[in-house]
């Protein structure tokens, strides 16, 4: 039976009517911020602000800037690795990211910024939203390849939806710091993902294994993407946490933690091959992984030795992941996780959830000072009898509750995504650009195999007999 | 009769005598602002400055730097979606620009900035330069591979001066708001270079049409120009807006519109394909066409809601213009538009600039305060009694002004660019980096035509009998 | 004989124990600035600081994201123009620059910021450890593709030590002002470079003569790593410069420096090619010379129309380099500079040295204001007695000894990396990765010689006799 994979009614509908319940919901429920509003100048007089420069914005605005890097150039391009599929990853990941920051800006909103029936958005919030989108670039990640457009939009409606419950749960009733998002957006993400594509089990994706690697300018395109995101993680981390002493912290955390990583997923890229030799899928993401584990741990008192222990711990455990855990997922608990995001995402977030609690139990006024203590964990109104190791038990608890909310939420919604009509790809047919897009000349200009395209042109052109040795590919 | 191309003598005397001459001007009119000057310490004192960080440097570098980038790699980028014509994209739109941004200066500083016979420049005459420069680089979409790079010099040169001129008479004697260049940027440069494109019509321009298609890598390319454009568009939005609340207000509109863009991009993009597939052509431009449109509007309280309305028509405006338009204006009105320009910037500039028009008009003191209306609209001096109804009529005003500029401007600068020594490639040429680029192996090594390598192999280096099959290609 | 490249136990054993040894020295020495210490909000009680704007975080912060771009994507993408070479490019650059900045944090924090026996870091470390790390990059651009991975760490670790030490003989004793790092990045980087790329001569090179070319997709990556390195070196050279104007003005003095440099060296890309065209060597390095000769003077009131006159020759200079100069110092010297960064970073660097020189010999009280003399080269404490032309003579200096330290550790590090077991490639297998790397499908995948591939896989394929013609490539 040929499934019918043609977009022409599904995805024009679902973005239309979709955009239009945002206008709506923006319409009725979004307004500026006062540090974003024409009414700012009265404000500055009553809080006495003498300068301009203490909107929030120029607090923010350029790691904002990086934040957005990451998501949209960051995950896209690192997504391109696949030889056939770089349309689909830099496209879908655009489109998908495109409507999840409108989505999440309402549902963080409703959650956080809800003031007299009106939600009030500043540069933080855009923050706030590009991170939900990032958990579902990495839940993507083990999707890669295998859906169709509008299964991604069914997912990034659900995923945030559930981001933004998790998240409230965590930062709003627990009360847990993670201002780099190793539990809500990491952790939730890749276990959320991976459901997902186990719900998704395609169990004759053989078919189309000789897609699924990457050829030479793929990897270089990844490249790209891998390395915004390794730059910008500072930036990620830090981003929303508090001003000052705790922005500049969670960057050079970050920074030791990333560097470190490298070079012991270099060690062990080449200490696990036959001959040696590196590989570009571990270069490519298991140096992420120290950025992932400090996501939690970055904003406290880490120090850039802890730092340096936690990323090269994390790069071992990323490239055994991706060389030993990731073939052992597949064949036995049939998760087909296109990008690795397991390794990349999962086992890291959860490590960087430990670290977070550990970190924060481990905290005291002679290291953070009375009044930065108080600071560094909010320990104030509610929780101002909160101490340090209490904390640390909330920061474990948020753990467990992400991985609930990811299993649970995952299940629920790879079976929606099993709907028949939502025009998924045949299993020959995945990995491949040409089923959702117009590609030039088709899939024969891509630069894969010279062979195949000889072939193809030879049979296609010859008017006279061909010669014996093309019978016989 | 075959064209001279060869830029041998041209090329160099142009590139270096413009330049002595911009050393020269820069000598006798070029210092620093005061902010950028080493008397900064004394002027701190006398304006009670308690902290460097009022200096505009912090305000606006972030922003610049981001606009940069557009500049030279979003649009350098986003054009090398020819399968042949990369360097000439990304390495004339780097000379063009490398120029541009320095006669800009001269031009914008001697009508904004002029002090006692001299230009003093910061960081805002920067993004200005950068800001002029981006309407050549638009123009320079329109006649994309169809023009030297001695041709290409002297387009910026005429066109950077009609930019400040035009740009003169909106911000100083009209007295319009246009941040993010709506009126300024996009439809003067738009229109400018529709009009140079048809003055320099190509009747047969079909003899390259094999060249004027995409590959596969080459749209992978073009998205990392798209992308980056996307992204950075709520800095150039708000690069130059007021400090605080206007800056911060820009971004979050042209965020807001940008989103809802690549929705409606991605809807009509499908629905209009007969197979409801894709096209890169679209989601490569018509997603940026958000950001064009909130040029004037964005700093003005637009509202998000307001912003993604004016991204939703302009996503569909711009693909249905990609796709019935663009074809029409060719046959019909002999415009070549080899980027497709008057979908991504002429069309959502005009569409911009009525925003801004009407945004204006409905400008309230209850909506931004008795002082923030005033400072949204510099409504002191000269202009306290203007109303925004009036306001919103100089904004419209602002609009015919720069079609006219543009359609005149570019039929002189269109007639100019056809002095017959001016290295032009010929029919058969457009679109090929060969003519005015060393290329590797020639063009036989781009990954285009696996069968035209083929071919010419196989007839170079066969001794023996050429098999049937190759002499039927 | 062949040679033994197998990193299969070399390299992990140094990635680890050196990794090990980091965070073991990072742990007894290194610590939280008070600016990025938890205990800051103390420190701004006592410093009378009202906001939290005057952390340094944000006075440096985005300028530090741009130059750790400049670093990671700059450098490793404008390597990658070889045509089989993207992987090592990107990725050994990644992995040396990650090493590099972790020992650059300790060697230049021990001579820098070293208080009460620890070091303590702030965001102007890691900009400084970008810095050092920018020199190695600089001289892995001469022997790019012609050592191993354990070489290049080996090199990193050397070359940093010699950095840090140059670097304080420059910053500390001789007071030397070098914002931008004309002689400290520059000079030193890349006339150690060229001396372990003199040492490690090759003379049968020509063996792999036909990989030391670019193809055209590789010449498009490559300038990826141009437009960022020239797009963000204005941020380069004003990143550690004093707050306020010396910031700004480093920023405009940079900016107007590179946009003349591209002006010159198109005209003279084309005017001593023999048929006028443009050469991407020239386009990708040349016009980046401009931002490495004004790296002392761009903090200084070198003026915009001096930064443009310094741009102007060194267009001139590096190109006519590439042209002449290199192919002379290979035969005569056997210099074999893979990437020509004695055009780009020695021969500029030197210029910016003696810029520099010029420029503060020139400063006088009338040009900067008394104060801002001071402030400017920091004439106080010891220096308060140093006059700008004795500032000029100790500028020179500073050149003499980058340069030696340069040439004595480039010719000591060069012969520490003759040592044989290092596993460095033989001479037919430079500039390919499948010495080092996993490659898809073996080097015939990528696409560079299409002939090769066709008859690779005809010979290999072909059951029957094969057709005469392939016997004769």
């Amino acid at each position: 039976m040929v499934k019918n994979t043609s977009m022409r009614w599904r995805l024009p509908l679902v973005c239309l009517l979709w955009e239009v319940a945002m206008i709506v919901l923006f319409g009725v429920f979004v307004r500026f911020d006062p540090e974003a509003d024409a009414h700012w100048k009265e404000e500055q007089h009553q809080k006495n602000l003498t300068s301009d420069i203490e909107n929030d914005f120029y607090f923010r605005y350029p790691s904002f800037q990086d934040v957005h890097v990451m998501i949209f150039v960051g995950f896209g391009f690192l997504m391109t690795f696949l030889q056939r599929y770089g349309f689909g990853a830099v496209g879908f990941n655009f489109l998908l990211a495109a409507f999840g920051i409108q989505w999440a800006i309402l549902m963080q909103g409703w959650f956080h910024s809800f003031e007299n029936g009106k939600i009030l958005i500043g540069v933080e919030n855009l923050i706030n939203a590009d991170f939900c989108v990032g958990s579902v670039c990495i839940a993507f990640g083990a999707i890669l390849g295998k859906t169709s457009p509008v299964q991604l939009l069914i997912l990034t409606l659900f995923q945030v939806t559930l981001f933004a419950v998790n998240e409230y749960i965590l930062i709003s009733l627990l009360h847990v710091k993670d201002a780099g998002g190793s539990m809500t957006i990491h952790t939730f993400g890749a276990y959320f993902g991976l459901t997902v594509t186990t719900i998704l089990y395609r169990p004759n994706l053989e078919q189309s294994k000789d897609k699924q690697g990457s050829v030479y300018h793929s990897d270089l395109f990844a490249m790209i993407g891998t390395l915004y995101l390794w730059l910008y993680w500072p930036s990620f981390n830090s981003a929303i946490s508090n001003h000052g002493d705790a922005q500049h912290r969670a960057a050079i955390n970050t920074y030791c933690s990333l560097a470190s990583c490298v070079l012991t997923t270099v060690a062990f890229s080449s200490l696990l091959q036959k001959k040696g030799k590196l590989d570009m899928v571990h270069i490519q993401n298991a140096t992420l992984a120290g950025g992932v584990a400090v996501g939690s741990g970055a904003e406290m008192m880490l120090t850039p030795y802890g730092s340096l222990i936690v990323g090269f711990l994390c790069g071992i455990v990323s490239t055994v992941g991706f060389i030993y855990f990731m073939p052992f997922l597949e064949s036995k608990l049939h998760i087909q996780d296109t990008c690795g995001i397991h390794n990349l995402h999962a086992m890291p977030g959860l490590i960087g959830g430990i670290v977070g609690a550990v970190t924060a139990a481990a905290a005291t006024e002679e290291v953070y000072g009375k009044e930065g203590l108080i600071s560094a964990f909010d320990f104030t109104g509610d929780y101002k009898d909160r101490t340090p190791s209490i904390q640390g038990g909330f920061q474990a608890a948020g753990i467990c509750v992400s991985l609930a909310m990811a299993l649970a939420g995952g299940a629920i919604v790879g079976g929606i995504l099993k709907v028949p009509f939502l025009g998924d790809p045949a299993d020959e047919n995945c990995f491949a650009d040409d089923v959702y897009w117009e590609v030039a000349f088709g899939l024969l200009s891509i630069s894969t195999s010279p062979e195949k395209r000889l072939v193809y042109f030879l049979k296609r052109r010859c008017p006279g007999p061909i010669p014996i040795w093309t019978q016989t590919l």
